[in-house]
Formats: structure tokens, C-alpha cells, sequence
């Protein structure tokens, strides 16, 4: 069974009634839930338990790590920053939400800005598929809608997806890259754009299968083990 | 100075008194001219044409063919197809433009069907840079509007991008690849979206300003030659 | 239990001792001796069966389909083709073995020219992983050596794949891109460079490894179903 | 006139004989003597000079930055690759050369571990030009040889070049991602693999050619400028 570590922020929940209302046992709390109906094996860890949660212990006992930050990137500590990024090139799935994609894992994963537009304007999204093979979009139909969301638009500083899933249509007029596939080391990262504190986003059902459907991608079964370094400092595999 | 030939189906202008009052001297007349304008030295070339115009004399003094056909694709010769297509793969650049898409010759490039959604409403249509890095986006600004077009939404049925650059928003709610590049052999090609011949869009400044960026892309001096073929049957590169 | 046809040319085998010595069930009897020991469902097909043995019939009971072919390309119906080429787009998987770069269905797939170059020198062929991420590559090490092989050297005219997982080193100076994904419409195709018919290829353990691989990934429960075409005639979805 | 800043680490030129036998001049020296000769505005900076010579007067007036560096990359000041980074990620073109791939500013920019195998036994190298229709590869016919390198082999632990263009075979059985193209942001990078200490590399014309092709790739005149930010928290581009 996956095992998926859900790791949030979880801040804004206790000091903000409007997004306690919304998420009264944190964001964390709604992502496990739909992770769990779908049959995963989940843990939480949040940002001021010691080591945010994350201790090595549980980030080897982890097959997915989700995240979700928005208001206190900063407050990461880099070494537990350093453990996710090793796990991560070393095969396991990261799956990035929304406003992390200004964390520092992501940003460091990524090499760029992961800058983009936003617009807080409880607006209507609407999530298209552009690579219906991949498995993230598998049940999706062709677009799905979430009725009131924040927008993020381009241009979305990151490096060309390995492979483009989903875009997103915004009333505002707006469009974003909203569902990147990435390969890095031996590690699957996907980004996912829903996810505004003050919006029900991740009780939704089309959202939550996105977010199974990645995890289960994430974790597939892959690949060899590469060999790096001098490892054959005196003779060439094939000798003259 | 390079080279484009400006290749359009001209027979809805010619049938048609919508068409023919939006574009008088057909949709080639307006490519043409602002291509023209910008610097090319350009030729036009229509269906009703011996050989639709291209001959292989003409083709070998091209370095970037456009392509705008309708309700006629069936009527294009598959011997003048297989003209274009060897050239496209020896090195000629080729823009292919709005209802292109289900050309004989995109579709043979491509290998897929080429399909996609489509709705005639006169909409508002967004046109995103996705890739600002990318010389087709020169002068673009982050995005551009057309006040109305004919929607095509996704899926678009092709291979994934080589570099995906524009990337549309319709006001009836949909969103589209609307610049898609691709190498092929060792030719260029550029999907270009916008066009639909009730619409004055040729004209338009910003969409000149792609069609024009993404000619000078298209004919960029280039790369080595590659050799095929059993060329060395008697001996290896590296014998022992 | 994934239902796979191992497609084969046949003629070679029942015309050349020295190929038939190798080959006494033909290469597609090797092929599917090693899919079968690896848990698939397989069935055979050749050339000179009605229909190449690839029936509409067939095909629609078929997840993966193999492609062997060398000296009759031209032999194979384009009706056959065709409904491959259509079954692929709807999701079938396709691998592409060694000579069927030339096959009719892989350019029609890939749209471009899939020339190379090529040496009948039996020489020593190292295939190297360079995506140890990826699922092709599960079990296979960094490396695996064919002691003799034809030489495929590059340039290889095909598209960039979306993903490359292999690449060849050849004993007399040559490189070849040799294990290529693609995805193309619903469909995912995979070409696998090695296997030339007087070399006892297919019965390596690494090879079968390879295919089998390249089986389970081609087949993997993927995706949504793209919808097209005029489907919204009168309204738009996000009506104003 | 475009400018390039060649950077070296330029320590072993100065405290081994080996190295200074074969780069007297260091091995800026020899590059920017290629560089020069292909026409460019070339100046040189090094580790040891104030800020490593990379001040922020010097990176505003380079519009690519070539990068060599090998036994030091952990003395180089963290504030200087910020500057770098910056720089590219706002359009300046940086080429890494060889053991450049574990600089601070590739790793930080490739967001992974950049690792590889290495050998040191002076052995044949051929650089197999995959990509034909690169103008990286312009020149190039379609392999050249090198007569004694240090091998570099997969797996080189990289994301997925945007374009992967030169590919390198090895005497000893190794085989190698050599020339990588990326965008980053408004930059564009080019990994380039020659160019050990102990050989006479980057006097070779060939490997001049890769470079100038490389420098002038890196800084075509290109695309929009992006906008980030909440550039319009009141209202919608497409209000309703």
C-alpha cells in the first residue's frame, strides 16, 4: 500500500477564522481524507511539529509527500529542505499544491523563479486535459470546473514540463499551466495549481482524484538504480 | 533576404460574400502583405493553380511555406504533399495556419489525427505567452486579444510541442495550444492557431507580428547535414 | 492479464537457413516464448496470414502489439495500416523492434523520414540506460552488452522523443538513440533498436527484459477520453 | 557585437606543470582565443580575481557567460552564483563546460545532482551530432573526433534536455549526453562535456566551432518580457 505524507503549512487555519471555517482540521486534514477514501496508507506532518514532521524516519517511510505552504515559506528549516530534496532524487513522488509552488523545495527542484500572476478574486476555473493519455487525467472527462477559486496566470517561471497534463481556464481571462509532470533523479514531481486557503477546493471531488491519480503515478515502480562516480578508476569496459 | 511562399485554399472568397467582403484580395492577400511589410520577400500561391502553385521550382526557391486551407483539403494533390513534405524534412520552414490543422500535409507530419473542438461564435479570444523566452514571443507583450474568433479548444490531437509558446482563452470558457513548435527531419514547423476567414484577424497587428517572428524562426540558418544509409559496408569508424 | 501480438514478417526465416538456424520458430516465436515467460497473454501474427493475421478482430483484442519487419515492408496492406494505426490512437500499444523503423506504420506514426545508418559487422553493442526513472528501464542495471549485432548509428530521423530511456555503443564508433517512447494520441509507442535476424537476439535475457517492459508500460490504465469535433454548436460553456 | 565573459577557475594551470604544458595561457586563454577568432567581444575572469571577476558591472555587460571550473566550485562565493543566476534567469546565455557540470550555478539551475561516471585514461572520444537541425551543430558534419579525453558517462543525472543535440561515444564503452540545451526563464544554457585539463580540447577546431555555434544560440535576440505579480488586484482582464 502507498504510503503518502501529507505536509501543511497549517497556519493560516488557526489564526484565521475564514480559513478555519473552510478547513476546520486544516488544509492537511481534507487532503488525507480524500487520500484515504482512495485507498492510500496517510500520515500528516505540519510546519511547527519538531522538524516540521519530517523527520528522516518519516520521509524514508514515505513513498509520496505532498505539500502545501503559502505564508511561511521562509520559515522551512533547510536542513529538513536538504532530506526532502535527497528523498526526492532518490525515487520519492513530491506533489506540490498551489501556493507551494513558491516553497523552497520546489523552487530548488525546479532551478528557476516559479514565479506567476495571481488574483484574488474568487473566480471560475476551469481545468482542461491536454494529454488525456497520462494516467493524472484518467476519469477526468475533458475539463472540470471548480466555481470559485483564486486565480494564478502566466507566464508561470518554470522549467517546460517533461509533460503537460492539465490547463486552466479563468472568468477573469486568464489561462495556467496547472497540472506539470517532472522527472528529476529518480524522483516524479507533479504541480498542481487549486488550493486557495479560503475556497473548499480540496473537498472537491474532481480535485481530490487528481491528486490520487498523481500519487499513484508518483510512486509507480521504475527503473534501474544508476551508478555515478570513478567507478572504474583502472580499466575501460571495453579494453584495446 | 528569405524567402516565403504564402499558400492559401481561395475558394471561400471567391464564393462566398462574407469572406470575400473581409478579405477581398483572399486571406494570401493579407498574409502577404504583412509579411511584406515585414521585410520577407514573398510569393503567393493558391489551390486553383497548376500544381496549386507549387512546383518544385517554386518549392526550391522557398524558405518557409505558409499553409491556410479549409473545405478543401481532399483536393489538394498527394504528389504536391509529398513535394512539400520532402522539402519540409530537407529544411524548409512551414507555418501552418488556423483550419490547416487537418491538412494533408500537418497531419502526415504530425502522425495523428490532428482533431480538435471548434465552435463558430464570434468569441473573444486571449492569446497567452507560455514561453516568453522563445523568439516567436519577441514584441508580444504577455498576452493578446482578438476582439472575435472562432473558437478551437482542447484536446488538440497532436504530439506534444517540441516548445509550446502561445496558449489561448476563449470567452465561451475554452483554452487551446495556439503556438506549438516542432522539428521534424530537418525543417521547423510552426502551428499557429488564429484565422477564421469571417473574421478580419490577418490583418491584426499582433498576429502579423507572430506570423512574421515565426518565418524568421522558421528559416534560421541551421545545423549540420546527416547521413543515412549503409555508407561504410566494408569497414567500422573504430576498427580493432 | 494484458494480451499482447507479436507481429513478425516471417519470410526471412523460411527462405535463409542461416536466418531459420537462429530462428527455427521464427523471430516472433522468440518474442513470444519471452513475453509469455514474463506473464503476457500473447498471440502471434504473420505476413503471409489473411489480413497479416491482424483481423479488426484481432486487433481490438489486442492492448500491445509488437512490429517485426525488414525486407517487405511494401508487402503490408495499407488497410491493415490503418486500422492499426487507428487502434493505436485509441490507445493501443505499439513496440517497434529493429527494422520496423521502416515499417509503414512507424513513419506514418512518427511523420518523418526514420532513416539511419546501419553496418552488418556483428559487432559488440553496450546499451546504455540514460532515464534509470524510467519503468522500461526496471531490472536492467546501467548497462547490458549484445556481444554481436547490426549497427543502427545515428543520425536517426525521428522525432525527439518524449522520452529517451536507451542509447547504444557500438564497438566500431557509433551511437544510436536505441530505446524511444512516444505518445501519440491515446496510444504509447516504444522503439526498441536491437534484433537483427541473424543474431540470436531475442532470446537474451536483458532484451526480453526490455520488451516485457516496454509491454506492462504501453499498457498501463491510463487516461481520459478526449472528446471532438462540433460537439457545443449553440452555447458556449461559460455563457455571457 | 555580442559579449562574452569567459570564466575559469584557472588554479591548476598555475600550480601544475601538466596543466600549464598544455594551457600556458590558461585555459581561458585558449577559449577565448576560439572565441575571438569566430568574432565575438570576448573578455576573460577568473577565481581569483576580486568577486572572481564576475562583479555586477562585468555580468550587465555579458551576454554570455562560459563556465570551466573543477577543483574549486566550493570557493566560489554564494553572492556571486546569485548574481549569475539572476542574470540568466533575466536572459544572459551561460555555457558550462565540462567539470563545470558540479558548479554552484548548474547544479543550482538543473535543480539535481549533475552527477556522472568519470574515468581518466586518455581515450578516444566521437561526438555524434543527433540533432541535425540544431544550429549548435551547425558546421559540424555528423560526428568528429576527439583523440584523448577524459571519459564522462551515463548516467549524467540531469533533467531531460529541452534539446539534447551531440551525443558522445567512448573508446572504453561508455557513451554520454554531451551537448544539452535548456531554457531557463529568459536564458538559455548549453551543457557542453570536453575539455579535461591534460588535453589540448579547446585548441581542437571542432570544439571552437560548438562554442561559437553555442555562444550565438545562447543569445539570439528573443521573446516577451514576463510579468509576475498581482499586477491587477481590483478587476479582471475579462470582467463580467
Amino acid at each position: 500500500m502507498t504510503r503518502v505524507t501529507v505536509w501543511n503549512e497549517y497556519r493560516q487555519e488557526c489564526t484565521d477564522p475564514e480559513v478555519r471555517a473552510v478547513y476546520p482540521d486544516g488544509i492537511h486534514g481534507a487532503i488525507a481524507e480524500g487520500l484515504q477514501a482512495a485507498g492510500f496508507d496517510v500520515r500528516t506532518a505540519t510546519l511547527d511539529e519538531p522538524e516540521h514532521g519530517l523527520t528522516q524516519a518519516v520521509l524514508d517511510a514515505t513513498d509520496v509527500l505532498t505539500w502545501w505552504g503559502h505564508a511561511a515559506h521562509g520559515d522551512v528549516d533547510d536542513a529538513v529542505v536538504e532530506h526532502v530534496y535527497q528523498r526526492v532524487l532518490d525515487g520519492m513522488g513530491l506533489i506540490v499544491l498551489h501556493s507551494g509552488h513558491f516553497s523552497k523545495i520546489f523552487r530548488r527542484l525546479m532551478g528557476t523563479s516559479c514565479d506567476l500572476k495571481w488574483r484574488e478574486a474568487g473566480e471560475r476555473e476551469r481545468i482542461w486535459v491536454v494529454e488525456p493519455s497520462h494516467p493524472i487525467a484518467e476519469g477526468l472527462g475533458d475539463s472540470f470546473v471548480i466555481e470559485r477559486e483564486e486565480m494564478y496566470g502566466e507566464h508561470f517561471d518554470v522549467p517546460a514540463p517533461d509533460r503537460l497534463v492539465l490547463v486552466s481556464w479563468f472568468q477573469g481571462g486568464d489561462v495556467f499551466r496547472s497540472g506539470c509532470c517532472y522527472n528529476r533523479g529518480r524522483g516524479r514531481i507533479f504541480y498542481f495549481r487549486p488550493g486557495h486557503e479560503t475556497h473548499p477546493t480540496y473537498f472537491q471531488a474532481e480535485v481530490r482524484r487528481v491528486i490520487a491519480n498523481a500519487a499513484t503515478w508518483a510512486t509507480r515502480p521504475r527503473g534501474s538504480r544508476p551508478v555515478h562516480g570513478n567507478s572504474r578508476p583502472l580499466e575501460a569496459l571495453e579494453p584495446r
